[in-house]
């Protein structure tokens, strides 16, 4: 069932499309990047063309195997599943509950809150105040439940899908809110910025470029 | 490591709440419910003894096997890996991409933009408005979706998690929205509230009680 490469419908500075990136890159998986300019000609996601391929008219998607999905963290699932190495969930059920609830947190409670689409419809003069609400509730809420998990990473000393989230994440909130960062959002960041070695089997992609080019 | 009975933190009204609630129905898996009022008090769920638990502030919580997760969907997938009869997802990984997918759609694309602290941000001047148009282009895309993955539920012949978030996310869009339903989702709903027997393996819950009391 393999089709030829996958193909991802990305653009460089959604948050969500940066998740799968990661995955991809940890997991060593050859793939072709299609660019969806949420800007350019008021945006190329409302296309005919790339809303018959993803009716939410969002990046990323993901042609894989014959079948398209959307939704990052329903891609990272898939992935997962089908080319487990490196893992990006832990074996341990418990551990796999805090690496999704995590997970679930930044996709649900964080991102969708203050992403283009709704500051958009929050308006130029309101956008700001409500994009560092969300951010700076959420990230309330998020650092208080790492306390708890945290090891090396967000959920034990594995690189999990829950990191994968909290990178993008915390690039938006920077760009957004200036969210003053705690002790152990500045010390799980470093890692990922660190020269240290990666974790075994993967490669440590690169992760915080911010003058990175639209892919 | 089983310590006790599980424990839900729930509300009434929360479609999230409810996504968990319909899980344990269908997994029998008995549990006691402490109610946590969304409104009264200004909202219990701002109480120090409940953001101790769950520092999102939010419902649904389950407090099971000895740790507390919050986020429905990982709830629901910490369910699924523990107590997998009847399974919420299918065997096949590209079915189950389907259902993460659908999940993620209303858990992060529609559930947030339309949510009690959400509206309250707007105001009540605007919120019709606001929750009309979340809901209106969230159910295009998931119809759109629909037609190609819908068998007698929303993935194929078996009840999935996708199932179990449609469900409640209809009955928010009706109070909010009056979304007019297409002929698949009209389908799919009369499909749960007929009185034809329910799947093997589970017991059909009593999903679509609107006028039920606050649990």
């Amino acid at each position: 069932m393999q089709a030829g490469k996958p193909i991802l419908y990305s653009y460089f500075r959604s948050s969500c499309s940066w998740r799968v990136r990661i995955a991809l890159a940890l997991k060593s998986i050859d793939y072709e990047t299609i660019p969806i300019n949420l800007i350019k000609d008021g945006g190329q996601q409302f296309s005919e063309e790339f809303q018959a391929l993803n009716p939410m008219k969002q990046v990323p998607a993901l042609k894989i195997d014959g079948i398209t999905i959307g939704q990052s963290l329903a891609i990272i699932e898939y992935l997962e599943e089908t080319r487990p190495t490196p893992r990006l969930l832990p074996r341990d059920p418990k551990k796999r509950a805090h690496v999704r609830m995590i997970s679930d947190l930044i996709a649900g409670g964080i991102q969708p809150l203050q992403n283009l689409s709704v500051l958009k419809q929050v308006g130029q003069e309101n956008q700001l105040t409500w994009a560092q609400k969300a951010i700076t509730s959420g990230f309330n809420a998020l650092e208080q439940i790492l306390q708890s998990t945290a090891g090396r990473y967000c959920v034990g000393d594995e690189v999990s899908m829950a990191d994968l989230c909290l990178v993008p994440q915390v690039a938006n909130a920077e760009r957004l809110s200036r969210h003053p960062w705690s002790p152990i959002s500045e010390a799980l960041l470093s890692i990922w910025l660190s020269p240290e070695p990666p974790p075994p089997n993967s490669d440590k992609p690169d992760l915080l470029h911010k003058n990175q080019k639209c892919v």
